[in-house]
């Protein structure tokens, strides 16, 4: 490991991405756009060809015979089953690397470490990472630059991660726009079962339940539905892993869902029975209260910007047109979102504002000729 | 019921809204803007009062004494546990007009009318009818006219209801923009079912784990947990009595879910077990199945539209320049919505268009010199 001080914030490289999907690729890009030499390798010859196509990096097999081959960092970007092996494998050809991973999980990538002979004794060297960003897609096809700015980055250091190690991890972070957050792996594995992992298998046990409905019932669907089985979309092979590898606190929340689960059930058989309504009525309160704990996406409070709602024809020019004569006003837009009306030719428009705001901004459009309906 | 023929496809009115809530007061908003003569009433005169402040319509308590009340329609838009019995009161009080109600559930209703003395004679000039529109907000001052524009209204005609009363609710919903949909009370129950009381149920499952989450935790949601929880914060009181009046399609739906889950628990309990992995796969596969059949936001089929996202500094007018280079370049902007990083100064806007206009769009935007990321 080189010397390094707290001055030096940034990167160097060269950086070799083992594996080169979705997450690699993004990140190969990412410091490629800072001018890093970033060096890759995958399994698939297919995965790293497109990887290097799109400009995330050289190829590991293509260095040349000569090339002295010193990697100042080694992300290990492969799916969860095999991430382990990976870091262990680096921290041995690159004595002189500080390598992390960028699995979903912690704890199992840390227990296997310490199950492979040989790795102990490099693990000063090691930090497991998280970076909190993923699309529905995957492969290097779907990779971007940006896909980690402003996302939080997760860093759990271990017991004998050597402070430089994780300097050079929280430097990756950095370098690519995202945010670090340092906790430990169970701190870690605790928090993704619950806010990543949770919504992740409801909304596939909703999303299941649709397979042999009635076309027509579908059509009927709204914005609930839509939300609630979004992520239903998502790679089974890559989530099989990650449940698997946090199956444990996974299954002690699933419990507690199925708890109120049973519960609702046994209310909903028979309605009309005593404590039935109040049962249900708790259990909705329940959600609203932990609804309400959700941040909001500047990552502030819930709730803490005022809505308003515009309505827009649907019309091309018509939605520049609005968006124009806000930026007019000089107030800023905190969030968009255009909702279209099924088989109608026009849409809503839903825009926060800070509260303070909504007033000044509604008078404003509605001088303007517009229509602010809420 | 004075006659009517096929051609006159629009309300003449009076018509009486009996329940001046959020979706009484909205339809008496949509109607008064078309200047029909709106007439209300609410068991609550503070909720009365402020439907009129806003313009929803005059107070039935406020009639002259002298008025002949006639109304062409009655609107029951009370809560569930109350409307078979003021659709009862509508049709003995005003026996020339049609009336429906507006509630969540059909069968409930019809078989509590069917179980009022008297009410029976008079069911031919009741019509069932559900507006797929709400808020997460509830009362009038939430209300809005065009709340039910481009949405879908079921009609469910009963065995005996008149085709006349049927084509006046059809006005009714056509009048206030919403698209007319006729199905039986059966086939709208078992839909409800499931495109709005099971991800309900199960959005409010999810939030009630986080009630006792560490912050630390919350801190790292991503739109995952925000889109699978949104729902949760809906009204517990108007949900308890949706989801009696339709206990019976719902549970029978729950024990899907209940066995899935099971399922999934004992998979998760022994992650290494022979099978576990393929029963994960399949659920999440099954997931995968059901959330491509759910249609997207125009009433298309899923997946119809192309996207992009658009790199946007978070500075007031930089989004109004977006759209207004957009709108120069005459694309339809399909779906627009802003991301914003938390805590950078920098949001991705992600663009849907249709696929034909995708690479046009991203060529034309990268020339003005705008970062096309994906």
């Amino acid at each position: 490991m080189t010397e390094r001080t707290e001055q030096d914030t940034h990167l160097a490289g060269p950086v070799l991405i083992v594996g080169a999907g979705l997450l690699g690729a993004s990140i190969g890009l990412g410091l490629r756009a800072r001018g890093l030499d970033v060096v890759l390798a995958d399994s698939s010859p297919s995965t790293e060809a497109v990887a290097r196509d799109i400009g995330a990096g050289r190829l590991r097999a293509e260095l040349d015979a000569g090339e002295a081959f010193l990697p100042e960092l080694v992300v290990v970007a492969t799916p969860p089953d095999v991430t382990a092996r990976a870091v262990a494998d680096a921290l041995q050809t690159y004595p002189r690397a500080v390598v992390v991973d960028i699995c979903s999980v912690k704890e199992a990538i840390l227990r296997e470490l310490g199950a492979i002979p040989g790795a102990a004794a490099h693990l000063a060297r090691y930090v497991g990472t998280h970076p909190m960003a993923g699309r529905e897609k995957s492969g290097p096809v779907a990779a971007r630059a940006e896909l980690f700015t402003g996302a939080p980055w997760v860093l759990c250091a271990h017991t004998t991660s050597a402070p430089d190690a994780v300097l050079r991890a929280e430097s990756l972070a950095v370098d690519l726009g995202a945010v670090p957050a340092r906790m430990t792996a169970e701190e870690h594995d605790g928090a993704v079962a619950l806010i990543s992992h949770l919504p992740q298998v409801v909304s596939s046990l909703v999303a299941s339940r649709l397979q042999d409905s009635p076309v027509q019932a579908l059509a009927l669907a709204g914005n609930g539905l839509r939300d609630v089985t979004r992520i239903a979309a998502s790679d089974p092979r890559l989530w099989v892993q990650i449940l698997s590898a946090n199956a444990g606190r996974l299954v002690d929340i699933l419990y507690g869902v199925r708890e109120d689960l049973d519960r609702l059930i046994t209310t909903l058989e028979d309605p009309t029975a005593g404590g039935a309504r109040l049962d249900m009525a708790q259990l909705m309160t329940e959600g609203n209260a932990g609804q309400a704990r959700v941040p909001g996406k500047h990552g502030t409070p819930p709730n803490s910007f005022a809505r308003l709602t515009v309505l827009v024809d649907d019309v091309p020019g018509q939605i520049a047109k609005l968006l124009t004569e806000i930026g007019h006003t000089g107030i800023n837009v905190e969030d968009f979102r255009l909702e279209h009306s099924p088989g109608r030719q026009v849409g809503l428009a839903e825009l926060s504002v800070l509260p303070g705001k909504r007033q000044e901004l509604t008078e404003s459009l509605t001088q303007r000729g517009w229509k602010v309906v809420q």
